[in-house]
């Protein structure tokens, strides 16, 4: 282990053993750009997974290359914090189909020389977690110590035990659901409409020319308001009129909360790619673990020897906690260990990327449990 | 009154008397396109006003001339209906800054001779209620027995006894809000940004030219679901797939919930033009009905004599249950005589526009008491 793994890297590496997907293609090598924090203990079993939701990416705890903001979780993963680096070997892998370094359709098609674009194969959360499985079989790591994720990151901590029941000692998963719901997938076709609508798109080939940053930040700024409670929204921004005190009369942003929105939908298009947008929330819509599994949840843990740790927000209304039990009566169904916690947010659903302090509290209590064998069973009781 | 009088007529009435709007613009003339059913009586008591919501119209029980389905409201508004049109004089008029043929930014400035486009003026809730009264002026009605209406609606019809106390004996509300909330807001930015996002629109001045379809089409989705709730959305579509029984792996509509979704998208473009979609969404979300009275729900009824009835529905997330009790409570402070029913229904916002038997028995009871005055007023006492 040499010390430059202590920190973030922008690793990559490229996977020649081919990967047949859920949707029947077959992608001959994946590339995997991923990142690692702190040291790998010498029976290989201090590793933690970290799964990453719609738009980030694999810089959980380092710098952002393109925005040069700080990880989009340091207050959770690093020396000292629950997912603690100094004891826990942390992986985080860029999504199978984004776009800052893995396989995605902004990938170069070996076949053509040029960037897949709408020729990249549809993919599924499965394919993702199957990508990271290989990405683990290329680090000598046989089995996690946990896989650990919010919103779609939830979906792979969740795929992650019921595709590798022998891979994986524990699950976290954070705000995120079973399966999208009718209006889950409502939300994601308006986003994709958006960006098709954009003639800039044109059919997905727009590598080397303007690429449709106008309905790439309509689709942010729709997705983006199911991320915030309504209480969340009224208590940030309310009525609030922008510095000048009176309205204009006029369709400039005049509200706090239109130029935040606006904000936030053209900064997204700086750091992502409007095709990989589309793939992965298919790949959202797609999901349905009760589905693969004959449509009974309860069986695609049945055996199951992992230890689950569930978490929702009150506030969380794209995950509703209804999701989280639907989840947790599941595994109990299933026989497998399960704990859950709602916890209070007024931020809705992006409470996860945020500083809970109870939500640390609940991961470092989870994975210290899952790290120390109990007494008990030390004993061979 | 003629017979003619009885049935929707597509009327249209030219108005020379300039209204100034509260933006401080003065339009010259007023064009207000409007439908009547019933006959109104000998001493214009009988006068029910429906105001209408955002993509709606004057056809409230008449078929739309363009789409040729029945009117918005036949199962509230007609013989034997709730608000009965063989007792009452209805009146419905297509809103100020629509494009059903009252003025808006698709009418012709007279300054210029081509559309208005983006140089229509902006314009409020209250400015639609001006343009009402200068309607019932020119009707020979003084005095409404009741305005009614819901969501968009609901805001004029809360409106109208705020700026007219003296013209209005009764106001039916439904599934509305006195504010837009920031969420509210929110939404409707997403909306405007879809449409300000196609490069058809040219800055508004797309008459004569391809209308910007493509963005208004999403916009229109982001709304719709705003008009659905969850739980109806589930029970309706849930994740059932298109005919074929298998996902595609593709990016067509696989899910039944996405094609009902473009093609709510898409057939709304037919009826419906961009320019006036941004103008009253603008009208709705600077709608603050307080504000407009020194920052006091209160105050904008004080000493009012109109009677209230408040309809909200428990699954409506768009103008929630919480919005019509706090106009209850401000009317309570108030004096004003008000009574108010959440109702029960699976369909969100969109359930004021369904035929709900409670809805219909609610604002039956709620119109005759007003139409009847009580015995022991009429004794004097």
């Amino acid at each position: 282990m040499t010390s430059d793994q202590r920190f973030g890297l922008q690793r990559h590496v490229r996977l020649t053993q081919p990967l047949a997907l859920d949707g029947g293609a077959v992608l001959p090598a994946v590339e995997i750009a991923y990142e690692t924090y702190g040291a790998l203990n010498a029976d290989a079993s201090n590793a933690i997974l970290i799964c990453h939701a719609l738009t980030m990416d694999q810089h959980v705890a380092s710098k952002h290359p393109i925005t040069g903001k700080p990880g989009w979780w340091e207050q959770m993963v690093g020396s000292g914090r629950p997912i603690d680096t100094d004891r826990y070997f942390v992986i985080c892998a860029n999504v199978l189909g984004s776009c800052m370094g893995s396989s995605g359709p902004a990938s170069i098609d070996p076949a053509t020389g040029a960037p897949y674009a709408m020729a990249f194969p549809v993919i599924t959360i499965r394919d993702m977690v199957r990508a990271q499985a290989m990405l683990l079989d290329h680090l000598g790591i046989a089995r996690l110590m946990a896989v650990v994720g919010g919103s779609m990151g939830g979906m792979q901590a969740l795929s992650w035990p019921a595709t590798y029941p022998e891979r994986v000692a524990s699950a976290v998963v954070i705000a995120s659901t079973a399966r999208h719901s009718a209006q889950n997938i409502a939300f994601h076709e308006v986003g994709r409409q958006a960006v098709m609508a954009d003639p800039n798109w044109r059919g997905g080939a727009y590598y080397g020319h303007t690429p449709p940053t106008a309905g790439l930040a309509v689709a942010r700024m729709a997705a983006h308001i199911t991320y915030l409670s309504e209480a969340g929204l009224t208590e940030k921004f309310g009525r609030k009129l922008q510095e000048r005190d009176t309205k204009t009369f006029g369709f400039d942003a005049d509200f706090q909360v239109e130029s935040y929105l606006r904000h936030q939908g053209i900064s997204f298009t700086d750091r992502f790619d409007a095709n990989a947008y589309l793939y992965i929330t298919r790949a959202m819509d797609y999901f349905d673990l009760a589905e693969e599994h004959g449509g009974r949840l309860a069986d695609a843990f049945k055996g199951n020897a992992t230890r689950f740790c569930l978490i929702s927000f009150d506030t969380d209304w794209l995950y509703p906690t209804a999701e989280s039990r639907s989840i947790v009566h599941a595994l109990n169904a299933a026989g497998a260990a399960a704990s859950f916690v709602e916890l209070k947010s007024p931020f809705g659903h992006d409470a996860f990327l945020l500083d809970v302090p109870e939500m640390n509290r609940v991961i470092d209590g989870f994975l210290r449990a899952v790290e120390t064998p109990s007494p008990l069973k030390g004993r061979g009781l």
